[in-house]
């Protein structure tokens, strides 16, 4: 059968949130974006991929895709993934290396890894690595400005959904807020629930030291961007300092930033994002040099992907299951069986959008969302 | 009187090469991209700045800016220019850090510089720095590709045009075919001209140290891009291992890219780019920086505009005469005495588009390259 590509659809959703969720360094989302690129195939098939944003950079994104991917993709053999990979990090090398390069490049790796499942008929969970169908998972919000009481009705929903691992965001204006909550949360779930926090790179390196040292008493598991993602060195400092396990990947796009983390920052956990370091070809290098440093490979944001991607790893860490609630518009929300979240058993990435759901919410003539933020 | 913001125009051309033009890592190119933003005050006054490509990003760079920074910054002080600057480093940070939204944040900035410098009433290089008004300059042609004939009939187009120093790509598939021109153009300008090489970061660390002990008999005055600009200490090794001067910048977006550069990778000289690391905030931080590494700052592209920012330096490098002539479609193409680059002396950044000339190239509704690459 022909596998060239012979065509890629690409749309932008900007999907609102059902309230205004704040964290340390995003400011407000009212929205977030979806974008999604569909391969099509010669023969037929299709496969369909996405990347997602906090509500700025999906036009940019969704050009990229359109003007400088998809015109040199077509007629390639959409059978050879890794090496259209390749191809895609080398031409629009000048205008990325990151940013938004990195996303686009994920949308259209994701969407050639579908089709590789559906060919071969299998899960992405087997394709992926194969080590299981279902990983640890934790639950956390954008919650930095919720009230203290419905802070606590948010992990209580946590709980009842079937999770027995929290995070929230911390970075508040003064350390004893943050004590607070964390001291309030830790309370509400007793000692046998795992709870993580999130700061957003907020802090500075000192600040980072100071807040650590008073986090030491609540038990808590991760403490995720301390401090700017650019600073791998002042990682270091802060976990030689005190001894807290510290997590991050979300903001890292290339495997050489992976490479400087690993290197360079003592991470007791790593966070790569499938949407932002290069669709699942780029997620699956951090993985790897993950192993090679003996360190649990989790995930930031898409749960409904990521579950399949974390499972498949013999170094599999936590799942982050994010407030973007993807999984709601696609025909299979996440899974959760006994405290583990569960990967989707049909061939395919296992994410099959509900484009009658997103429809409304197409950017394409109907560009609701500019200008609130 | 009012300064506010209040409207950002902003245009992608597509401009045509005389000819297509080649280099190691970036293929062929047929075509530029030039785009422009054009920031309104409410007292009326307007200021220009713009970013280029080799002919990918344009449309992602341009979608940035009119949806995602346009939008926030109506309404902001257009006379902050360093804390707008700051405001659109932590805006678009999730998708950001580098790539496409560099090349958007300095098309934004240079247009802030501009107001600031008709404000004052002063030209750019006075505003910059003041050192001096004209700089030491080069020039270099995306010549790859070129017969040995036609490259040193591009050389002796450049000693004529009153350079007296130049540049050539290198990365050829066999070293020998780089030392026959290396050795060639050597034999035509002579001693006294400064001679430079550029890789495009295609060989690795062994090759480059191989080639750089190769070319030391041409008294080569700097190898530039070597390697792949993320790997910071292969740089140095290369350095060690050769005695070579090392050039780089023009791949590197942010100021934490180019803190690994200064600390890690052993440069003799460094080259921002303004239209790619953050316009002329981001170029001045680095000029900032390679001052306290005792570096001489370069510049890459752009001529017209960096001839100011070089100029203005008290460690002034070379100024990169760039194959991409931006300046032939200004009112005033650069000027060249004694083998020196002159600032323009007009209130401004002394970048005035010939909107003419250019119109023709717009692609709003008249999208003429997409699909040739
Ligand atoms: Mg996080
Ligand atoms: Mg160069």
């Amino acid at each position: 059968m022909n596998t060239k590509i012979n065509k890629i659809d690409v749309h932008l959703f900007q999907i609102p949130l059902p309230e205004v969720l704040s964290d340390a360094k995003h400011g407000d989302h009212h929205f977030f974006e979806l974008i999604t690129a569909t391969v099509h195939l010669e023969d037929g098939s299709e496969g369909t991929g996405y990347t997602y944003t906090g509500g700025k950079g999906g036009y940019s994104i969704k050009a990229m895709i359109e003007h400088d991917l998809a015109p040199a993709l077509l007629g390639k053999d959409g059978k050879e993934v890794e090496s259209i990979y390749d191809f895609m990090e080398w031409h629009i090398h000048y205008v990325g290396r990151g940013g938004i390069a990195s996303f686009a490049i994920s949308a259209i790796d994701i969407a050639l890894w579908d089709l590789r499942c559906k060919r071969a008929g299998q899960p992405l969970w087997k394709m992926a690595g194969g080590a299981a169908d279902r990983c640890k998972a934790y639950c956390g919000g954008i919650d930095l400005q919720f009230p203290l009481k419905k802070l606590l009705g948010n992990i209580r929903s946590y709980l009842q959904r079937g999770f027995n691992a929290v995070k929230i965001k911390i970075g508040r204006e003064h350390l004893d807020e943050d004590l607070e909550r964390i001291r309030a949360v830790r309370e509400l779930i007793g000692d046998d629930v795992t709870f993580m926090v999130d700061a957003n790179y907020s802090m500075t390196v000192d600040e980072a030291i100071q807040a650590a040292e008073a986090f030491q008493r609540y038990n808590i598991y991760w403490f995720e961007e301390p401090t700017i993602p650019d600073d791998y060195q002042g990682y270091a400092k802060i976990a030689e300092a005190t001894g807290m396990p510290l997590a991050m990947g979300e903001n890292l796009h290339t495997i050489h930033e992976f490479g400087y983390a690993f290197e360079q920052a003592g991470l007791s956990f790593i966070q790569p994002d499938a949407s932002n370091c290069g669709g699942i070809s780029g997620w699956l290098q951090v993985a790897e040099q993950a192993r090679r440093y003996d360190i649990p490979v989790c995930s930031h944001g898409m749960q409904e992907l990521h579950v399949s991607l974390v499972s498949a790893q013999s170094n599999a860490g936590w799942l982050e299951v994010h407030s973007f609630p993807i999984d709601a518009y696609t025909v299979r929300p996440l899974v959760v069986e006994d405290h583990l979240a569960v990967a989707p058993s049909v061939p395919g990435i296992g994410v099959t959008f509900d484009w009658e759901k997103l429809e409304q919410y197409d950017t394409a003539g109907n560009v609701k969302f500019q200008g609130i933020i």
